[in-house]
């Protein structure tokens, strides 16, 4: 039987498969908050379940934070190991949302039908690609191709911090001969792609520290040091006036985009003036000597993702607080090295405090940058597979995120990865009102398709 | 029958007088949160139960926002009109209180007993030392001494927006020979003192706005601009590295302290030492050039009393957010001009935004500062029965706070007041575990029967 039956099916059983997704979007696996561990364990025991009805040997492996989904089908031929995870993003500010995040559904909108909820594009929708694929081809033939083995993970929204110490337990179990990640988007919103370069990430929680106690600033106002102004001072100085970051030594190890690479991109006629216009926005706020693509690509930011003190509730309080907060997040390229870059943080940062006051560095943690050899087959393989199926050529592109896996397989499996996903520009993963286009979904269900039988030829 | 048969009724009393403190301590009347409004209801009600109870003809008269109480005794001789607020700060963070704000007790301590929970100081405790000794006196004599008028609002802690049109409306009723406002401290926690001086104030809330919707910042990173980051910049060039305010115009209208004042303010002797040191702190914050009672008493001021935006939960988020937000007070001196100083904030503020970000400035209000003329006899007459209670010669100090009442005793009454309180430094006012010392409580009551004795003599 052919592919084409396999696509046929794909077609027929949408209905179904999306029922099967909205399912797994009902459980609100919000793997940050300690308040959701139950539901984690919840969504993790539905994967098993559904992997173990589609013939893999399949099982909830625990580690200190929530578990991990791992599966095996076959014992021969091209051997993949297909990631995932299962864990969403918080979902506040909730009264921006539309609807209840975990009440998923369908909705037609003018650009066509999508899948509402959090988690249907990053990445419940998108791992779910993958498993239909599975069961199509399984309907269809009778087996699975190949071998495949499946790694879910529920804490990657929340730093995987169990992720490297399993994957050092149950490398041979792990290591295949590629592995393909679905948590990544098309090119533009309509270019399939494959990410080869993927940025790192140091991050961590600032706590500057003053009084001993709030303070009235009818009393100490004037007197006292606020650190609410200490957190600005510092914080305010973070970026220089064309947009540097301005901590010393933060760009140790960036290297100069090459330039095949660059004028590939430049091929790509990224609209910027698109990209920023549909969230509102009309200029570049990064590098001034950067074009923006480079800037999402290949070069590194700093940015201030939360911060917080003193009175923020209704009406009004002078208070000087005893103590405010920041959440920092820098995102890496090429050789910079995550504990450098924090230690050239605290050193800046710990420079700047005036008397007084201490500062404390939490939940501190990072990944390295990550880049791909497009030298085995398989991404040409599966490049001709995705641009068959969306007629247009698929590109190698990079990718502003960090998907530290990818680093991950190449340091403790030895192997590359494949960075094939499906979600477009205004997904609004990380933000309310998250969907993920039933387009995406139904082709990205069919790309699989196609993939695994290119790797299989 | 003598004074010294009122004060002793006051000492033999004290324990009744405790208990009605502690059951008006229990009301928790949060002006500024919608959430209490039936509360500041409740306080204001049993205000006026308890005047009855003393013979005042006393109501709860109506505003658009939280009520007054209002209360007349007598038609001859010298005419009072005693201010105080029954309404009570916000208690957040509660999980600093050692116990429920709004379950008051009697704490012994080692620096002797206190009475603990919000309101304690202010204003409750102290306005119900006047209230007590009214008591007291009409215990011993039968009636009140002269004309006492009594004016309770329930917004100061929230801006005080129905006050001076409620002062409009009333001034007849209100109008008396000179006003007593009971919303001071003791200067250095053991002078009595008299307030001559006081800051006024400047406050708003600022958002600035970015994108049309929180981003994800391994997608947008480096390119859109992150309003957090807008926020702590600007913010962060507020004071400049001398401390002083970096507003253009800020200082307009400021005046020097005369000569004559400021030798009176250096015999005080301030200990900033011990001021800074008892709450953890050992360096003054503010401009460089100036003492710290200067600091206090007649500089003015900017604070950020809040700052929030982005993802402040337990975890991490890689959020751009789409606003951040501060709350900013501004402390004034001399003749500066509220309007004016707001103004000059919002176009200096305004000049810095970067493209694509808008500002906006929400809760706008202030009040002039204030200054006493003491040549009222009642001024010394008061300082007198200080002076004989306390066994040290009173002062007449200024004040770093904002009780603008005081200014518009004078503008719309056209009278002055004498500020008298017993609050001391440690009163934690504003804050977690707000105290007032049985102490301040007790020769409270029995300082306004020494006052209300010379008054009318």
């Amino acid at each position: 039987m052919s592919l084409s039956t396999v696509l046929d099916t794909i077609d027929r059983s949408l209905p179904e498969a999306t029922d099967r997704l909205l399912e797994l979007l009902r459980i609100p696996s919000i793997s940050t908050d300690p308040a959701f561990k139950a539901d984690c364990d919840r969504a993790a025991d539905w994967l098993v379940d559904d992997l173990t009805s589609l013939g893999f040997e399949a099982r909830k492996a625990p580690t200190p934070g929530h578990p991990m989904v791992v599966a095996h089908y076959g014992t021969e031929g091209p051997h993949v190991l297909f990631y995932g995870h299962y864990d969403v993003q918080p979902v506040d500010p909730l009264s921006l949302w539309d609807r209840d995040p975990f009440d998923p559904q369908i909705e037609t909108t003018a650009k066509g039908k999508v899948i509402r909820g959090r988690g249907s594009s990053d990445d419940k929708g998108q791992l779910m690609t993958f498993l239909e694929a599975c069961r199509a081809w399984k309907e269809v033939h009778g087996t699975l191709p190949g071998r495949i083995t499946i790694f879910m993970e529920g804490e990657e929204e929340s730093g995987s911090p169990s992720l490297i110490p399993f994957m050092q337990e149950h490398a041979d179990e792990l290591r295949a001969d590629v592995a393909l990640i679905c948590d990544t988007g098309l090119f533009e919103s309509r270019t399939p792609s494959i990410v080869t370069m993927l940025r790192g990430l140091s991050k961590c929680e600032v706590t500057v520290h003053a009084a001993n106690k709030d303070l009235h600033s009818g009393m100490f106002g004037g007197v006292a040091i606020n650190p609410i102004r200490v957190l600005t001072k510092i914080l305010g100085g973070l970026h220089d006036d064309q947009g540097h970051v301005a901590v010393p030594g933060f760009y140790d190890g960036v290297e100069e985009l090459p330039d095949e690479m660059r004028q590939q991109w430049q091929s790509l006629a990224f609209d910027h003036g698109q990209f920023l216009g549909d969230v509102g926005l009309s200029v570049p706020a990064g590098e001034q000597d950067r074009t923006p693509l480079e800037m999402i690509w290949s070069r590194p930011t700093a940015e201030i993702n939360g911060i917080w003190g003193g009175y923020t509730g209704a009406g009004f309080k002078t208070v000087l607080p005893a103590e405010a907060h920041a959440k920092i997040s820098f995102r890496l390229v090429s050789k910079q090295d995550p504990d450098a870059i924090h230690d050239a943080f605290e050193d800046w940062f710990t420079a700047q405090l005036p008397a007084d006051c201490t500062v404390e560095f939490k939940e501190v943690n990072g990944s390295p940058a990550g880049e791909m050899s497009i030298e085995n087959p398989a991404f040409e393989k599966a490049r001709t597979a995705l641009s068959d199926e969306w007629g247009v050529p698929a590109a190698y592109v990079g990718c502003g995120g960090s998907i530290p896996i990818a680093g991950y397989f190449q340091t403790y499996l030895g192997m590359d990865a494949m960075l094939i996903g499906f979600g477009k520009d205004d997904d609004q993963i990380h933000s309310p009102n998250e969907k993920y286009d039933l387009e995406s979904f139904h082709k990205g269900i069919r790309s699989w398709a196609r993939i695994l039988e290119n790797l299989n030829k």
